[in-house]
């Protein structure tokens, strides 16, 4: 499918049919989530992909009992790293000099850049963090929806309930935005045939 | 282009050539962009696209000078919403009516949902709407790599220098992040052949 056709085909899926993805969609998927640029480079999250119905099935009350969770295929759960940390930067160099072969003297005025985050707050990390994550998402949709497969983004969720059931704290890890994979149950979706509601180009692009 | 293919093909363009981009390019951008899912679907954000060469070059300083900024053919400013008010609600329901001709009053409890963002300072405001704005960004990069367009997402900028030049407080908007499009010059740009360095998949990936 085409980027356009697969963007005025997706919706955000309410009900999902329960039928499993094939592996090589769900590979496909991550594959393009992997491939998502962030600031510096640097991924500032880790992505966990739950598959386990036990598992899904705790998750429903904390994300509002949307049918979703369950019905899914996968939950892909975009998790932002909670801060910056030395130990983490120290890792994305150690990779660049193994996977580039340069030497990591060379890499010093890049390292500086970057160890300029650790002198933000707390909050401010975890905000910059979220929105590389937010990329990846929007990456993640779109190979979704170029694979027809459904997916529906949702912040609906309790993040410290889901934080807690994941054990994400002790990964240095907060759950910020939630996609669903799978199929259409489009008998039981309300929102399958309603009109898609977009900002008119003459209003959200300003042309200077 | 295939999107595996287009991810791997893009990299964040440190010099851009000069040549205009066909403008059937830039409309397929823009409507990519246009179609990025949101939040209750607010798109709370508007999207400014600058291809005047005098004011590109007023934004270079403001921009620590990359050169991509003035190379580029044109400059993508994703502007998030200083903070939702009732107003911008109120428009966003006057447009599902006309758009999907559907009674006020059905909106209802979709409304009070959305109206509960009114409650939240004016920081988790914008930080909720910046993220919006790059689920659109995510989308707007993988739409110019699939026309091959060259892009580059940018963070390095003075957001309070670069709205007071764009006179954005006016509408009430914020510069959060930018995209340059424009043609690679791969002659002068010593990143087009490195590596692309990504964390292996065993580590950004959590399966449960």
């Amino acid at each position: 499918m085409s980027l356009t056709t697969a963007l005025n085909w997706r919706y955000a899926t309410k009900r999902v049919n329960g039928i499993k993805i094939p592996k090589s969609k769900l590979d496909t998927i991550l594959n393009a989530i992997s491939l998502a640029p962030s600031s510096f480079g640097l991924q500032p999250y880790s992505v966990l992909v739950i598959e386990d119905k036990a598992l899904l099935e705790k998750i429903k009350p904390i994300a509002m009992m949307q049918p979703q969770i369950t019905e899914a295929s996968a939950l892909v759960v975009f998790a932002a790293w909670d801060k910056v940390t030395q130990d983490r930067i120290d890792m994305y160099f150690d990779q660049i000099v193994r996977d580039r072969k340069v030497p990591m003297q060379s890499l010093e005025p890049v390292r500086k850049a970057i160890e300029s985050l650790l002198s933000y707050s707390d909050t401010d990390n975890l905000s910059w963090s979220a929105r590389q994550a937010y990329i990846a998402l929007g990456i993640g949709l779109v190979a979704a929806a170029e694979a027809e497969i459904d997916s529906t983004p949702m912040e609906g969720f309790d993040k410290n309930g889901l934080d807690d059931l994941l054990q994400l704290n002790a990964l240095g890890l907060k759950s910020e935005v939630l996609l669903t994979l799978g199929y259409r149950d489009a008998k039981n979706d309300f929102l399958v045939n309603l009109k898609k509601v977009r900002r008119e180009k003459g209003k959200l692009f300003i042309k200077r």
